[in-house]
Order: structure tokens, then C-alpha cells, then sequence
């Protein structure tokens, strides 16, 4: 017989989860490799290590070993802050009156307010290893420059963070726990590197974009001694460190005996639902078991359900890899007014070859939509959501309904990535009444596909 | 033997306390008691009735009921975010590289940030219970009308709170997550009642107080039909509820066979330090066991360490009742550099007697000193704190590093109450440099010790 199963479930030490699952090693057709921009040959080992840390490097390249222990040290980070609690959304059930029995794993416990610092604690154990100094990295609302900031400070690295410069001036909140933690922030452009200086002399005052830190954080790295470049989602390494969520959440529904029908999580660049699907997506490529997989993204930035699945730029100064992706074009630029995450113009390789294959759903809501189920949720359960994290609500909460609707007593599982203390001018537009929802017209999708690299 | 101790302690659900704690019970000499402002008589349920819940007074009143049962819907709610964790510092000890054994119990995971939530749910039931419409309170930076805004969105209650008009205008975010949670946020002073008209008659363009503010809830929760006012400090009712705090920590410690020998707590009005303690004063008071405790205030507002045991009216605008405290004058006023809470001029009748009984030990702290300790603290245990929780913080660190230095193994247990997420001007304050300490001069106590009332 199951175990009485509690509100919140936390897993006991002994029982966490002691490595990462690589979901590549379990996919028949791999996702396709990065190309070098310029010779788009496969991107070699020597080429990436230029730019990342070589363990990195090592995982972000290797499609066959299935498990990757996870470090002592790593682990010990963990004890901070994981495990994170998976709970039975008793109250929402009830509020919204459904037989379907929910759970979310709730990754918001932690000063980043996010799943963030599952990764960031990885990259900079890799880096302090290697003996590096310090990585540079770009943020755009400053989740995961946060969470890079706490893990540098936990390993006496320096950290140097390129911040979209409207992003720096608008939330001086998240850039002072930067601060705190101790790392260096810079409003992007700026002069301290020739493709800042260069956007700076074309475009004067400009407020700076992702795909511009992002560049400046490469030529950082690049230019420092003893200097790796890191980032927070998109990368294969990414969502091998954050495959501890599904590890969590898998490990304590089989102790209690709870099989999930529907798993669902937002996606911007993929990290978050990437890491809490893999191991339940390994039984499903493996054959043991069936779920259905919904990933939700904003109808603003609609990659999977809008873009296309094709090579492109992982940044807007085309100066990184090739990655064939589901993407908008590095040239798409998501509406200004939206104000959750989730705005990058590609998704994760793995994801969008398992979307391609069909393995997983996909759908886009409206922001409006978004913020009423986040007030919801928040009134009921407790918790104030993240934009990015609500995103996943509504489509959780939706399938709910139909639930009540048809009788049937599914089991949903979605990821509530974090919280939402740093996006409250966006809840206050929601309470103002004055959030507008802006969906992309063909026109626009098809000028951010015009820059799309053309592949002989 | 004691179970192998883990990093963070949670209770199980079976393992929960199951009541209340009321330390007055155990109490040989009894705090005085509250005294009609007008007659100097003791005040009577009846009386206290009229601004309060009927459960709430009868247990404002109670000193000799040691246990009060938790009601299932309270027990309910708690789910939500208790067990709050029991966190053994390790980090932290190893920067300090003392001997010292460092326990803090968590109480910031919760959307409210903060303790204030285990007394505002408790409220909220009773005011619910009671059949009334709604709730009326001030509040400062936030914290506490966060919390209730929560309860009162659980039980479907009106919630109206004044908040400083100062605060409403510079920190909206709180304010926004009380909209959030269907809270009516109103900047006080206020047109909405007599006493915000006479002040702003008097002083056109003020930024308010929360003295002003109590006043202006106390006022509308008398005149609605179905409403009574709450506090979320000072009170004995609150004490009582917050007595959940230091009841699963014994439970914990004793779990696993850990006894501190220190325990240390801030203290504003008392709720958090006096919640952390009761359990563990109660074992002092019936001479079963012995333990240090440390009330930790700022020296901005040194209520304890350099006011006067006497009877004071609880607020500003001397319309509440009279209570016996250590208090700097209701008249006395805290330098409005200070960044942190902990600005009440008095302290808990609880804890104050206590404290002239010799039971209880107070220091207080520079907030320079308290903003290093802060930051050292969130760079090695991940979490960051909020300034009043900083101050136990400071303290705990001073005691573990006497430890270093005197090579005692001593057990330091300290409450953590809440994050600093909405803080983060102080933090910026502190990371610029330009953040100042004030320390009250004797002139500027004998001015605030003027205001007390004059006892036959």
C-alpha cells in the first residue's frame, strides 16, 4: 500500500537524487550538433573550450553516458536550498472544484527566487576546478545573474555580469542582490568592449538588448585571463544540471506510489521544463511509460508553436554557434509591453528535437491570462508567482478545468519555477487593469525569420 | 543515541505542534496588566471587545491556560509554509571557524516573507469565526499587511490597511502584493476618517506614522459595521501564536537530542523573539532547564537596553490602551535613517517582565554592523536576510566568534524571521557606502520618556 501522502513532500537526505540524467543518452535521433558560425562545421571540443569551462565542454558534447554523478561539493551546495518541496495543490483543487489531483515542484525557495541556481552552482564548481578566476555572463531581469552572483561568492570566483542596461535602471532591486553577493554589474552597451562600444557609437542611448550582453560577456571572457563565459538556459549542460528537478520529483512520486499523466512547464529557453521532464522522459523514450508533456510559452515569443525548426544564432550578434532549434530568427524581438521572462527567439536543442518528434505538445497563452491565474494561484496556495512560473499555472489550471468538465481524475505535475518579489510592476500593470496582451502578426514572424543564416 | 542530524530539519506532519503555548502560564509574577487610557482602570473584556475578536480577547487576558489547542483550519493553513526549517549553519561556523554549533529557524519561506503570517492566519480565523466581514490594520514597510492581506484572501475576508504614507509612496511593491491578495492599501494619514483629516489639516503634506496609522485603522474598524481591528506585534494573543516558532524548534531539537545553550532573537515588538522563546522560557520558569536568551534591538530604538520599565499607551495617538513595558515614550521617535524594522518605541508586557526579572539578556546593535553581518551571512548560507533578522544574526556571530576565541562548543540557536527581498534599498545604502549609524543621545530619550503618561 502507498504511504499517506503529506501536503508538502520533501525528499529525506539519504534519498536525493546522487547524479544528473542526461536525456540525449535515451533519444534515438539526437539533437543535430552546433556549428561554427563562420565554417559551419561541427563546433570541436578545442573550439568550445575557448569559450566555456572544459567539463562543460566535455557535457555539453556527450550524447551517451546517461548518468553524470553529481559532485560532493556541488551536493553540499544543494543542502542549502534543495531539497525543493513537491506539493499537492489541495486548495486549488478545491477552488477550482476538479477531480484532477495537482502537484507542482516549487523551485522559488532560494535568494535567486529561482531554478537558476541549480545550474549556476554546477558552471562554477566546473570553473573554480579548473582553476579559473572568475566567468562573465549577460542578464537580462536578472534571475540568473543573481543566482550566478550567489554561486561565484559560495566559490570565491569573480563574477562579472553584463545587465541589459533598461533592465539595470528599471530593477535596481535584483542588481543590488548582485551586488551584495558580490559580483560586478555592468549596464550593457557599455565601453568596457569593443561590440559595446561599437552599438553605443551607432545607436547612442539605446537601452541595450539580451543579444547584446551577451556579446560583451563573450568578449569579456575572452579578452581576461583565467576567464570562462557561462550561461543560464538553452545549453545541453543546462538541462542536465537542472534535470535535478525531475530527479526530485520522480524520486518522491515513486515513493508514494503517484504516477503523473501530464507534466507540464514554461518554456523560454528550456531549461526548467528540460530539467524537470528529462527522467520521465528517458522512461518514455525507453519505453516503460507514457506521459503527455506541454510545454507553455508566451503567445508573444512563440517559438515552438509559431517558429520554425531550423539552424540559427544563439545570440542577436551572431557572433556564438549555430544551433538548430525552434526558433523566431536571432532577429525576432518580442513586444516591449511583455513582462514576464521567456523572451528568447530559440529553445534547447533537446526540446525542440523531442517536439519535433512529437514526444511533446506545445502551447502559447496570453500574458493577461497569465497574471489572472498567477492572482489565483497566489490567493489559494500561498505562493506569489514568477510570470515566467505562471505561465505553466494557466495551462495546469486549464487542464484542470477540463478535467471537471469530463470527470476524469488525471494526475497534473507542473514546475513553479519561482517567485515573483522582483516583478511587481508587472502585477501592479495587472491590478491597474492596464496589462495589454500582444500576439505577433504573420508579418512580424516573418521579419524575424529573414534572419535566419542561409545554410548551403 | 541521537539520529544522525541533517542539514536542515523538517518536521514530519505527524510531528507538528498541535497548540499554542502560553508562557504566561508559567510565569510566577504575571505582566500587569492593560489599563483603560482614560480611567486607569484595568480593562475589561468588554471593553477590549469593542476593538477586538471575542477569542482574541479572552486569550489577550488568559494567563493561566498554558495550551491552547490549534484549530484545524489554522493547522490547515500552516501546511501551506510549516514546518519552516531548522537550518544548522555549517557554513557559516566554518567562516567563523568556531567551535560554536549555529541552528537558525527559518521563517522566511513564505510569500508574506516573514513570521508576521502565523499570527495574521490565526486572526484572520478567529475574525472569520466570529461572523465578521472584515479586518482593519496599519502597517509600515509592509510586512505585516502582507501577511494579513494572505490570511484574509484565505478566509474571504475584507482587509483594509493604512499604511504609512511614506512607505506606500516608496516601497509599492509590498503595497502591490497586498492588492495582489485583494487587500484596500490606503496612504495614511488619510481623508477616510476624522483623525487623517485633523492631521492633515495640522500638517498639510505629512508623511504620516504608524502611529498615525493605528489611530486611523483603530477608528475604521469602529465605525464599520462588522469589522474589528488587529496588530501584528506587542500583543499577548500574538505571542501566543508565534509560540508555533519555538514549539517546533524544541520538537526538533529534542528529535535529535540538540539543546542550545544560547538563544537569540530580535525584537521590535516581540512577536518573534517571544514566539522563539516561550517554549524554552518555560522550561526556565519551571526549573527544569537553564538557557541563555539574548533580545537583540537596534541602537537606533533601544527599547529594552535603554528605556523604562512603565506603563505607556501603545500608540502614538494615545487612543489604545495603556500597558506596562520597557518603553522610550510613546512621543519618541526613531532617526528615519534607520533602515530596518524595529522602530516600536515599546515592547511586549511579556517580555519586558521577563526581561526586569532577570530571565532574559538585551544588547543592541549599529545597523552598519548589522548590514556586514547581513551580508555575511546571505554570501556563505545563501539566504538573504531581512535588517531585522540581521540583528539576531550580528549577535549569534559575535557569540560564536567569543567561542573561537574561548574554544567553548557552545549551542547558538537564532531565529531567522524573514528575507530582505524588499529591502534592497537599505542593501544598496550599505553597498555604497553611504549608510549611517545613529545612536539616540540622552536628550533625545528624556524628550520621548517626557510623553509618558502621568499614573497616580
Amino acid at each position: 500500500m502507498a504511504k499517506e501522502i503529506p501536503y508538502k513532500i520533501y525528499l529525506e537526505e539519504n534519498e536525493m537524487p546522487k547524479y544528473w540524467y542526461n536525456v540525449r543518452a535515451d533519444m534515438k535521433k539526437k539533437p543535430a550538433p552546433l556549428l561554427n558560425p563562420v565554417t559551419h562545421a561541427p563546433m570541436t571540443h578545442e573550439e568550445l573550450s575557448k569559450v566555456f569551462c572544459e567539463e562543460l565542454v566535455k557535457q555539453e558534447l556527450d550524447e551517451t553516458t546517461r548518468e553524470y554523478p553529481i559532485p560532493q561539493e556541488i551536493l553540499d551546495f544543494y543542502k542549502m536550498y534543495r531539497p525543493s518541496p513537491l506539493v499537492r495543490a489541495y486548495c486549488l483543487e478545491k477552488k477550482l472544484n476538479t477531480p484532477a489531483k495537482i502537484y507542482y515542484k516549487f523551485e522559488g525557495n532560494n535568494t535567486s527566487g529561482s531554478h537558476k541556481l541549480n545550474s549556476a552552482i554546477a558552471q562554477a564548481y566546473y570553473a573554480k576546478k579548473q582553476g579559473l578566476k572568475g566567468v562573465t555572463t549577460e542578464t537580462g531581469a536578472g534571475q540568473w545573474g543573481t543566482a550566478l552572483s550567489m554561486a561565484c561568492s559560495y566559490f570565491e570566483l569573480d563574477c562579472k555580469v553584463y545587465m541589459v542596461k533598461v533592465s539595470y535602471e528599471q530593477k535596481p532591486f535584483r542588481r543590488e542582490v548582485m551586488r551584495t553577493y558580490g559580483a560586478s554589474v555592468t549596464p550593457s552597451p557599455s565601453d568596457t568592449t569593443e561590440v559595446g562600444r561599437k552599438i553605443l557609437a551607432e545607436f547612442p542611448g539605446t537601452g541595450g538588448s539580451l543579444g547584446c550582453a551577451i556579446s560583451e560577456a563573450v568578449e569579456a571572457s575572452s579578452k581576461l585571463d583565467g576567464y570562462r563565459y557561462v550561461l543560464g538556459s538553452v545549453l545541453n549542460q543546462v538541462l542536465l544540471h537542472q534535470s535535478v528537478i525531475g530527479m526530485e520529483c520522480k524520486i518522491a512520486m515513486d515513493k508514494y506510489g503517484i504516477t503523473p499523466d501530464i507534466i507540464i512547464g514554461c518554456a523560454g529557453g528550456g531549461s526548467n521544463l528540460g530539467g524537470l521532464i528529462s527522467p520521465f522522459m528517458g522512461e518514455m523514450l525507453r519505453g516503460e511509460k507514457k506521459y503527455q508533456f506541454i510545454a507553455v510559452e508566451p503567445a508573444s515569443c512563440p517559438s515552438l508553436t509559431r517558429g520554425k525548426y531550423a539552424y540559427d544564432y544563439c545570440d542577436t550578434g551572431k557572433v556564438c554557434p549555430l544551433q538548430k532549434m525552434y526558433t523566431l530568427g536571432n532577429g525576432f524581438m518580442p513586444a516591449s509591453n511583455h513582462a514576464g521572462g521567456l523572451r528568447y527567439h530559440g529553445m534547447s536543442s533537446v526540446l525542440s528535437e523531442l517536439y519535433d518528434q512529437g514526444l511533446m505538445e506545445a502551447r502559447n497563452v496570453e500574458q493577461t491570462s497569465v497574471f489572472a491565474a498567477a492572482e489565483e494561484f497566489a490567493r489559494v496556495e500561498g505562493i506569489l508567482p514568477a510570470p515566467e512560473s505562471s505561465h505553466a499555472i494557466k495551462v495546469a489550471m486549464d487542464e484542470a478545468i477540463k478535467c471537471r468538465e469530463t470527470g476524469e481524475e488525471k494526475t497534473i505535475l507542473f514546475g513553479l519555477t519561482g517567485t515573483g518579489y522582483f516583478d511587481l510592476v508587472a502585477y501592479q500593470k495587472f491590478n491597474d487593469g492596464v496589462m495589454v496582451d500582444y500576439i505577433p502578426t504573420e508579418e512580424d514572424l516573418a521579419k524575424g525569420l529573414r534572419s535566419l543564416p542561409v545554410m548551403e
